[in-house]
């Protein structure tokens, strides 16, 4: 590689600022809004669409990235999910699984394995649990939280990696990158996102942006790992209560410079 | 009674950061985001389903309360509340119902009442017009807002709460909790709290979180209304308008300590 | 006319915040808490119903302006909005219609066009690309974004008006509105508006309320133009990251007075 993970990230953070890829989020109830502005503070362009027929047209004509995140997943949103996913597959749009709660709720465990088997992701971006539970492991969250640290499940991320193909990202204390074979720790971070709702989902959208700019899936979920890192230990610095947090999240990820990725994120190839 | 009730509300919310109760929120859809972000910064753990499979299950395995709140009810929706009221009476999940403009739409009154009968929650939080309308009187507010004040439902909540077994939280100027028997007063809050979307269902949420640490019913009635009001009114000395509010109040739900409910709240036994 | 157009806007916002209107908004899911809490800053009360039934119920007795925006359109919501539509013109109640991606995606277009048909509304807000696909231009924008300026769709606008009966609110750099004779060019507003998820989308219910209370369409869809302008300038100076700015323009809204936007809105007939 001729860059380092951290400048290679920043190339991602110039490429997606000049592009402004147009990801459709099929996501959580929960979370839409703030994802869509996540999105826009970066520089990226979200859509969200709840028509099977409507993600289907916007795939094929106009969409860069898919996002599916299974947080408050229907009967009815798991059709439309599963045609999006396919279509996706067929056109050559990249995308992202956030299977939020895998292993603690069996219709939506059982909903990411169809997935996995008949579309599979360019990435799977999840907490230490929910990448254990689709690694076959028996572990289950408590709710959406992880009950494992990301450290434990490095060996079910590469693994899940190598069986679907896709870049896995667990997000945790550290977050782990790995396409199988190589594993990157990203250490930038703060704990207090995991006290703004949504944090975690909108990482997974920011992945689908940088999906469809990144060289590769690696490079993308790391991308995703020091952008969402860095910003939130900025801030931080600064916010240290979660309302105000979270809206000065936006304008940090809105002023966060390429630059500043590739001097101050901390990555380490691992074992 | 040991204590009075603020101290024993500073004591419901000690242990609510100590325990972090798991919250299943059946909420309308304007308004999840906030509740959500509202029930992290107090200290407990939302999640928030659509799927009646995977509410049975949550309520089976993990969850500690659970809230159903009318506000953009769909058949679709009633079916998924209705098996997990069901449910969560079953396994002994105490359940909190805000019936957002009961009195005013036929469907959901109807709706509310069918919960009432076949499997009644351990709380009632709604505003005056709405918890009149459930006590049978002929009341309707304008939308989802009160027609009535909080004192004019006084003697409507105390025969609501007898006829159902659950405690019921007037809330509006002053705020009234009553088990059938005892009503106590709250005064705490600040009127700038109703120009903020969501800030009644939110709430409701703490509601659940509160019934899931509290000795009983009543207990977590009063721990809701002295929790949020002492914080809108903290919050409202240095934040005059809704947008700054409404971030600047999940931080000082973060920030309010125990001892500032013992010794700030106003509460007082009424006949 | 005896008050220049922004006077009758400075009229318009008195007695909005005099007679408080309440806006049934039946729109999409990304935006509708900021849509709400938008609505209750400025003054106006909002209602979001899920149900046909129960909108067809609150129109017939307390709502005063209805929206529908096609964001995250559905079969079933799709029936949902036209029981309103038709329910709003029996009872005369006005109503806006925001065509989200009208253009991009067929079946919003088609539901759209059958809108207009059926049960036209009393005005229509949408970017420059929405209008003139609703004019029967092929012109489609990027996702929900516009690929073409305000400018490019004056004609449109006014042919759009003059068809379907209603004022025509085309924004952008520019607002333009028109009834399908006069046509007012709006040049307030900032960039910074578009970073932020459903500036837009709350604009529209804004026109909702606006139409409550203004003499005429045309009235309430520069009203609109001006009220949401003016604050986002205002705000814009102090707040030039999405985050901030859109919790300042609640604020904004809240503390924009009638005298304000009589002095400083820049309104121009145009041919």
């Amino acid at each position: 590689m001729l860059y380092t993970p951290s400048e290679s990230a920043a190339i991602v953070l110039q490429k997606l600022r000049d592009t402004r890829p147009l990801v459709l989020c099929l996501t959580n109830s929960v979370v839409q809004n703030y994802t869509a502005n996540l999105l826009l503070a970066v520089g990226a362009a979200p859509v969200m669409l709840q028509h099977a027929g409507e993600c289907e047209e916007l795939l094929r004509n106009c969409a860069q990235a898919l996002l599916i995140n299974t947080g408050t997943l229907t009967e009815q949103q798991a059709e439309v999910m599963l045609t999006a996913a396919r279509t996706a597959r067929e056109v050559g749009v990249p995308w992202v699984l956030d299977p939020v709660a895998a292993g603690v709720l069996k219709f939506r465990t059982d909903f990411c394995h169809k997935l996995l088997e008949e579309a599979p992701p360019a990435m799977i971006r999840g907490n230490a649990s929910e990448i254990m539970a689709l690694a076959g492991i028996n572990a289950a969250g408590r709710g959406v939280e992880s009950s494992h640290s990301s450290k434990q499940a490095k060996a079910a991320a590469r693994e899940l990696a190598q069986r679907t193909g896709a870049a896995v990202l667990v997000t945790g204390a550290t977050d782990y990158a790995t396409d199988g074979s190589r594993i990157c720790a990203i250490t930038n971070g703060d704990s207090i996102m995991e006290r703004v709702t949504g944090m975690g989902c909108a990482m997974g959208a920011l992945a689908g942006a940088c999906l469809a700019v990144a060289e590769n899936s690696l490079e993308a979920a790391i991308s995703t790992a020091v952008i969402m890192g860095l910003t939130g230990e900025r801030v931080a610095n600064k916010h240290q209560h979660p309302g105000s947090f979270a809206t000065a999240f936006l304008d940090g990820i809105d002023t966060i410079m390429p630059a500043d990725i590739a001097n101050f994120t901390r990555t380490a190839e691992e074992e």
